[in-house]
């Protein structure tokens, strides 16, 4: 590539060639790496929950978490991404609806990902990579569903129920916002997801817990009985996890290298973190006298689900206040939850519907400096006016209503065919036995604490456990 | 630099310059990323091999995943890299062979590796930062064998066993394909490592087991007496922190910021995985009776295990078929080995060695699109004939010969000098007190699964341990 | 973007701003996953720590690394970044002191970073990715501070120091050698913190534990009482998160995306760990009887913080020496702070203080190619002279001296306030309870090693925990 000038030179070949491969390269880089992040809170996920409920029930919780993101790989390469992404209607994709062969309508931001540079139409990063990220995404949605429906739902049911959000639920309401759907059309903003991936998900395990009902001893003459998680180290281990992993969730969804967004994402997605955690413990301090370390977790995830839809929209300040009313809603959420008889093990419920709702509405009252190609102006607090909050609220409603009534109708179809839960006999002996044949700490002396209250102490495998190889190798 | 043109300027100066540093730059980001996220790995080895072993023997796994990295670094620093990537004959490298002073003649396909663009040598990616992705695939290699002789092996002996295996077993065969050696020219590909750095593991591994001999109490009466892993949080935390390293391992083996292969090595590195999880935990449910935990683990590892050599070749589809066959031979495979009375603690040999045979023949199967400068055309099942599956077949043939017989003779060589195993009484206290005079988890109250099968319950440190620093300084 | 080149078109405007933008889009994406790597090293001090103390007092730490870096997130956005690179004089900045306002004079390297492209000052890396990165070193020497003082300091104390630490004395110290003040222009180097970050650290938790005073029943009759950590597998994990985390922190700190420099300085990190590593264990091994993993993990430690400053500086083969240095002093380091009786649980103090101190030493003696701007020659091993040795020297004592006087203060004066210590009850106790209601592991049977040494063996929370919730709501 030498460009030599002489009058009699043809026109030379568009000199921005070179940077832009590169310029693309650097995209695809950091749409890759950015998903890998996202990937990884697989593993928060699977620590958090696993850690924040009984030992009885570990092995089924990390195997909820493990075979989840399986699932969803097969699920949105099959079907989900065509239904997301495909060329379509406003409600649903309906071209290249299988094995990943529909085309990419997602709405974001950055000139690799759409393809525009300046005014010319370029190489993108490529579809595989988009698919890539798009569907670590769609893998979180289901996960969040395990956290809530833990400790009594039966293993199979869960992955059948995963199969059907990702395939189908998660993909049509994405759809409607980041495939170019009705909802983006009507203005609506969810940069990294609050709705699309948080609200979902959310929604999903509420209607899942209601077909499921409360664990065994929960709620007991009217009143809450306390369950523990049996490792905090576990707890705090996958919340970290998860805090690295929403720095590629976050600036991630830029989808492309762009340096001014990537750093004031990075800066709103941490401050918020750090105001939910300080707010929520603050909070649990005062109202339940100690600093409970699950609440300054969940709080700090709240902080993280309420900055998703807002975070390249808002100030650093802003973003402060709004990590800050997250960490207030989770506490005040875990206990209306429990006044409800909602049983959620973890606080996904609090963390991720109540402040993905919160998140969504908070571009409407907070944005600033619109960045995306057809700004809709400012949110109410900087005088905006209303439109885009009423936005914000038509989505929220629209993919709540959505969401809700058809995992419903899924549980409900679940139940009467496979079922959803398993026996009360396994439910007090603990899930890991029961569905898997493992026990997940076989060495230590563990106690059980049954429905009842009562607590029994004893190893989870007394006798060296004849495996289910050897049963078959006999 | 500025571009005027005017008639009398003398010829601009090669204008790629400019491009071609950011995108030096950018393929030196890509490669030690990459290489951080193999480092990583270590820690997933670490955790799953820990998870997998009795609580007696954690500190004794952990001390042997830690130092072997810190071994290898040394080791193929010395050593290593001369033997594989320095300039030599088809055997070995045989120039600038200490502390790293050899040429690079790894056959990789990145214009940023091998310094060309178009046909314009140029700056490449520096040398050190090759080094270092070399460095932690070598580290793979080592950390596989530590897996397989765990629980009984000397911490001394696997220490001098993994200096030989990466200062010098490793390096010759990985010349053989890696550094231009003679497999290489009979048109073998292995594209991230299933036969250079995951079966080698599983060789050397496997000569070792056969010197070392099962774990007391494994094979009672020809009967297989299960002994369940510690903690099967550990263990799934290893295995999603291994998922995510592979991220580095298979797409950073472009060894350049080419974005379509960055992408498409993703998808069917990340299919390949979800379709092993799937396929073995199928198959335990089906044949064991129940979803094993470490069953789905170990499908999972060992599709990225199969992938490894053909990611870079195969189409998604492809890949799925490629993940499943393994899920399928790991369920398999565990019971084989424990049938022959190959006693490996982990399933490393089920997982590195089979998989990683496998998954390098399936490149002369499934391959379709050879990506390397010099294509060798398809596999069999794409038209392709026999030739590059026969091409692939000595490659694992002359590559586990090899291993196998230097691995076998060095282990011997230790037993009779060092020694390999612990006494029996040590093993049956466990490794962590005799080997390291420390407990994994001294507060805990642990059962002590003893080789008669008998168990002992309680403290593993009784009384509050003296420990060696004090007596020092008494 | 087309450039036609006419005889009567104008000048052609700069050809380098495509380039120009991709550089430092490439730079930006260097530093946030730098500073990502270096965020995630919070994770690893939180396993490290937890891992090496007491069951009981596991929440504990667990909560104060985990809010340290919120408190640390607010402070320096709120005042710290404004005193550390804002304009002012050589002892403090002065401008734009408050939410992220101030100037940035930081010393660095990196073309992006400081917005010099050959001669053309230029776009540079945006000044939220340079607090981003910043912020995370903060929060790193905040938090090393929590080992030290573990299992007896309380937690409100231990949050009103972390903000008085980041607000306000790293800033200032950090000022005087990277934000352009008096030691700077000593000719001092600390590339990416040896001083600014560890051993300040190191500092003011030495202040602390003086004011503190050792854990119940540490130095009983003048005899060092082991007190062993409770869980190793925590400690490792969190080991090798470090070591990940070292990635960001070293290479990181070229604040560029320079492929030499990065690449040298990952090796000169990597070999260091790894001669750490080695030389403690071999240490431990010899002086103590056995190969201690604790000793394994600091010597490890060790030599990644003596390499932190002169990593840019020294060829691999001085990386060696320095990291084997720090190895031995690890272990040298630990006794002798038992023999004062400077109680540390961790071994923080000989980790970042003392091969802090070294490796910033270590600049004076092994530095070869100074590689910032205006060099200050070779290293007196290297036929540079004393000269540069004194600069690090005396920044090293006005460093010290100001941070362990002023930290000192603060720590009496809290002791006069709120107070630091626990009570005698709740030490023993375990501050899990005590500070936070929560039990980390109140599924398992655990003991409680009491400061009289005696043990008493139970469950952290014998019944069914009512919580704090509970509580509240009934």
């Amino acid at each position: 590539m030498t460009m030599e000038s002489t009058e009699s030179a043809p026109p030379a070949p568009p000199a921005v060639e070179g940077p832009s491969e590169t310029k693309v390269a650097l995209d695809t880089l950091w749409v890759v790496i950015a998903g890998m992040l996202v990937f990884f809170m697989n593993t928060g996920f699977a620590m958090v929950e696993s850690g924040f409920c009984r030992s009885k029930n570990t092995v089924n919780i990390l195997s909820k978490n493990f075979i989840v993101f399986a699932i969803s790989t097969l699920a949105f390469w099959f079907i989900g991404w065509g239904l997301m992404f495909g060329d379509g209607n406003g409600f649903v994709g309906t071209s290249g609806l299988f094995f990943l062969g529909g085309e990419d309508n997602s709405p974001m931001t950055g000139d690799g990902y759409s393809g525009v540079y300046g005014a010319i139409a370029w190489a993108t990063v490529p579809l595989l990579a988009k698919f890539f990220f798009q569907l670590v995404f769609a893998g979180t949605a289901a996960t969040i569903v395990s956290g809530v429906v833990a400790e009594r739902i039966k293993y199979l049911s869960f992955i059948v129920f995963s199969f059907v959000l990702v395939a189908f639920i998660y993909p049509i309401v994405g759809h409607w916002i980041w495939g170019g759907g009705w909802i983006a059309g009507l203005g609506m903003w969810d940069f990294a997801g609050s709705t699309v991936v948080h609200s979902v998900g959310g929604w999903a395990a509420l209607a899942g817990v209601l077909v499921l009902g409360a664990r065994l001893g929960k709620y007991k003459d009217g009143r809450v009985q306390a369950i523990p998680g049996h490792n905090m180290a576990l707890g705090t281990l996958g919340a970290l996890i998860l805090w690295l992993g929403w720095y590629g969730f976050n600036p991630g969804s830029t989808m492309a290298a762009a340096p001014g967004d990537i750093s004031r994402i990075i800066i709103t997605t941490t401050l918020a973190a750090a105001a939910g955690l300080l707010v929520s413990t603050a909070t649990a301090w005062t109202m339940l006298g100690k600093p409970d370390l699950g609440m300054s977790i969940n709080g700090m995830l709240g902080g993280l689900v309420g900055i998703t839809a807002p975070c390249a929209f808002v100030s650093p300040g802003s973003a402060v206040i709004i990590g800050a009313i997250c960490g207030f809603l989770v506490v005040l959420a875990v206990m209306m939850f429990d006044r409800l008889q909602i049983d959620d093990p973890v606080g996904a419920l609090s963390v991720h519907l109540v402040c993905g709702i919160f998140g969504t509405l908070a571009v409407g009252l907070f944005a600033q400096d619109a960045m995306l190609p057809n700004t809709t102006g400012n949110g109410l607090l900087f005088g905006g006016g209303a439109k885009l909050l009423i936005s914000q609220l038509i989505g929220v409603a629209a993919v709540g209503a959505f969401t809700f009534v058809v995992s419903y109708i899924i549980w409900v179809a679940i139940k009467a065919t496979l079922g959803v839960r398993v026996s009360e006999q396994e439910e007090m002996e603990g899930l890991d036995i029961g569905e898997h044949g493992n026990a997940a700490y076989p060495d230590f002396a563990v106690s059980m604490i049954s429905s009842s209250g009562a607590m029994n102490v004893g190893y989870a495998s007394p006798k060296p456990k004849v495996s289910e190889t050897e049963k078959v190798m006999r």
